[in-house]
């Protein structure tokens, strides 16, 4: 999984049916001493994170399962929050870029 | 899922049986801040994006979810768009590099 | 997908059983207006591409779909050849970098 | 999979429900002659990894066996601590940058 | 799947279950031109790869396939040797990077 900020937000009228109803989140990855090399990635979100929180976002099924666990394989979706993130500790004397 | 911008189209004759009558697009990923590395990706769409549409695009099962929701397991494909986007919010002071 | 030039061949005599009489291309990834970071993937191919042709390859399932449409996975394979350019269209004053 | 070492904890009240009770290590990547791209990737630990350590991780569906061998599938995670690494020879000139 | 020098060994008493038995290999990826951006992989083995070796290496399920054809999904890991290679031809002025 990857952390990263909530930077914002995302709407699309004409999409995959199985996508209707769902909120789509753009997270900035975050690395701990310098920028990641992608900077945006767009994630499904249920906890409801908001912008500036920090989130753990998972890919593929683990994604899905998050969104719908009923059901996984019917969502044609593969990244989610799956935790907002109360506390870091890193044993370094990294600061965090966000 | 990545953002990314419907720079082209790619067609193909000799190509594996159950990818016939699927139109392929030219994508450019996005990212807010800074170029991205790759700078095209091959996608299925059945959403009708156009050149210079933003869209959401998913890889693995949920493009093969997107293009064929009946039998996703079917199609040799692993991209595809699952949204056209109709509008973002970002918090920040961040321009898309487009 | 990525779009892909086919550079060489590979062989190997001592490999996984489901892989015999498999040919095995050496691809160069293509980006538009820059270098890709990795600049060789080896690929399965049943399509006959050749040396110099432009490829779509694709990872994964849909490799393994593309080799052995009947019993996908029962391969050690996760990249292959799904078809052989024929056209691309950029609407761009990009050039392609091969 | 991937070696590297654990630099930290992460906290999450808010998270999908078949995460609670689960460990999350922040894992530092290794490279043998430079610094990764990536310099944070967050992980399931049911091994007791201690900080500083160094790791073996695994993404997907082995990250899942790794912390749920009876029901993989059900968890939303995608990266797990596999082994912890007692001694690694190289056969190079390269140190290890950790 | 990529290609890669086998430049040393890992070992890991305290690891998953299913792992056990398994010998681990140090991978440094193989470009064409130019030094890759991770420069070393885990992956297990069983066709014996010898250091200094070339391998071509599968990640997913396609390295499970390799380590374990009866039963792929029981193990933890998800990158593997799936061949040795004997001979490369690459049309190229290009000199692989070791």
């Amino acid at each position: 999984m990857f952390l990263g900020k909530v930077v914002g937000s995302v709407w699309s009228t004409k999409k995959t049916d199985n996508l209707n109803n769902l909120r789509f989140l753009l997270i900035h990855p975050i690395n701990l001493n310098k920028q990641p090399l992608t900077d945006v990635v767009v994630v499904a979100d249920i906890l409801g994170a908001g912008i500036g929180e920090i989130v753990i976002c998972a890919y593929g099924h683990a994604a899905r399962k998050a969104i719908n666990p009923e059901d996984p394989s019917s969502l044609s979706l593969e990244a989610a929050v799956v935790g907002i993130v109360d506390k870091m500790d890193v044993d370094d004397s990294s600061e965090i870029n966000k």
